[in-house]
């Protein structure tokens, strides 16, 4: 099928790409393809390994020269890291509710979990099916963005989406996605998963879970800071547990503190006390002293509010 | 609105009851008695307290004489555990293929994930609507089944299902189960999920993850027998491991070993190497001796067929 017009079209997505960012601009990609026009995939940094499934046939640089710029899944103009044709996008397809990019054409939808519902959408407005591949792309999207149809941005639509992609995968194509994607993890990720549950300590009757992590257990742990994201995963996840912080050395002497809570405990007004910020469930705050003194301070607050 | 007869309906589901088997109970007795009938649930052993939200306003025991039975989820006559109607069954409902129940009435319907779909077909068959609670009886049935919609076994009809169902939940409902089922863990299973992740050896460069547990360690750990069930998930999710097994001393110089594999290697034929079976992904076999020893032979046997 080739339809007139429209052609050499660049589809962008945001940096720290997630399988929302991968899936939904790949899907889209292939779709234009399908409809007999060229099409490129650009990020402003790498995708990661896990999602090599969908990149691994794809080339490295454009092979064309782009006519039109398309975004999925970009919240804000930043999100491109400064690409060149970031104020020439034509075409915002986007399910953040605060986006922010300019484009003559944007078709904002926060009731899709994630971009990629939008793009089988597209697809099937325009009559189209998707193949094997993006389906698989558009499933990785909406199972990411979804914690795997875990979170409460999960909804009828979701599971819409989902059974139609069904149609157009093999038995177990979801089952090894969802298998590398949610039930694999590297040894040194369950080890620092093991310390945090070593280490992790208790207040306000069980309710409350702290752990604050040093520079120099950084070190011992041959764990970078970035690697310490997963701690507040594990934390939370403790029965009883409605309120967790993960305390994480950045540089000497100060302290990056995350925030989780659930059952009306207000995490951002917990951080604004010290001077930080964030959503009702999620915020996060900086802290100087050392991790005893951090710890300390952060309990006794938190008990405060926990009654 | 009042069927005329069928009245009196004890609906039987299988002992150690999973999700399936608390959630399509209690959804099928909730519609009997929208259709105004009085109907009761039965099962041979207590529902874990996980499943509370379902079970709690239920009465322990049955508050009439039953005139009809209806088994759900129950594969095999044994799993009644010698209930005294276990041969005046009159409709069995299920999803097992090798279902061995006999009724005048049977509807075994192996392509739903979970026998909670097929009482939602039924619901659906009788011109009804699920309430809230008998749809969060049926979610917590194919969401457990498939393991939150993880498992090959999920297909688009279990999509759908769960699409259907969410017009009758409130928002953060299937979150709430979501993150009670799924995200929430005793601090003891979590410090034997360290302790497996601290322990665990590899062969045969990483595609086989093994672990022994013996009579002492268990001591140590002030863990049950039945707890050790929780390590092998946590090794099989190893980067790279295909292979996984946890050898678990039952008594003195006996070890229960449990196979999980991946990718082509025949738990079940390994297993009958050792005098054991299963199937082909999950399967065990029982050894005589002392962990280092069970370990080695088990090691021996996998890199062999490893290659």
């Amino acid at each position: 099928m080739q339809e007139p017009g429209f052609d050499r079209v660049l589809v962008a997505c945001h940096r720290s790409p997630d399988g929302d960012a991968c899936g939904s601009s790949h899907a889209l990609v292939w779709t234009l393809r399908q409809m007999g026009k060229e099409a490129a995939v650009y990020c402003p940094e790498p995708f990661g390994k896990d999602f090599s499934y969908l990149t691994e046939e794809e080339p490295e640089t454009v092979p064309f020269q782009p006519e039109h710029y398309v975004t999925v899944d970009v919240a804000d103009p930043e999100m491109l890291m400064n690409a060149p044709f970031a104020d020439q996008i034509e075409i915002c397809l986007d399910h953040h509710r605060t986006n922010s990019v300019s484009a003559p054409y944007r078709y904002i939808d926060s009731d899709s979990a994630s971009c990629g519902e939008i793009v089988l959408d597209l697809i099937r407005e325009l009559g189209l099916e998707p193949d094997r591949k993006t389906a698989l792309a558009i499933y990785t999207a909406l199972a990411t963005d979804t914690g795997l149809f875990r979170y409460s941005n999960t909804n009828e639509k979701t599971f819409l989406a989902a059974a139609y992609l069904s149609r157009f995968v093999e038995k177990e194509d979801f089952y090894r996605i969802n298998k590398l994607l949610f039930e694999t993890k590297s040894l040194k990720r369950l080890s620092l998963e093991s310390y945090a549950v070593s280490k992790v300590g208790f207040a306000a009757g069980g309710k409350l879970a702290a752990l604050a992590v040093s520079l120099e257990n950084q070190r011992e742990l041959g764990a970078t800071y970035s690697d310490l994201d997963v701690l507040i995963n594990v934390i939370r996840q403790i029965e009883g547990v409605t309120v967790s912080m993960v305390a994480k050395e950045r540089e000497e002497g100060v302290y990056k503190v995350s925030v989780r809570s659930e059952s009306g405990f207000d995490a951002s007004d917990f951080c604004a006390h010290f001077g930080g910020g964030g959503h009702i469930a999620a915020a996060g705050c900086t802290l100087k002293g050392n991790a005893e003194d951090v710890l300390t301070r952060l309990i006794a607050q938190a008990e405060r509010r926990l009654g």
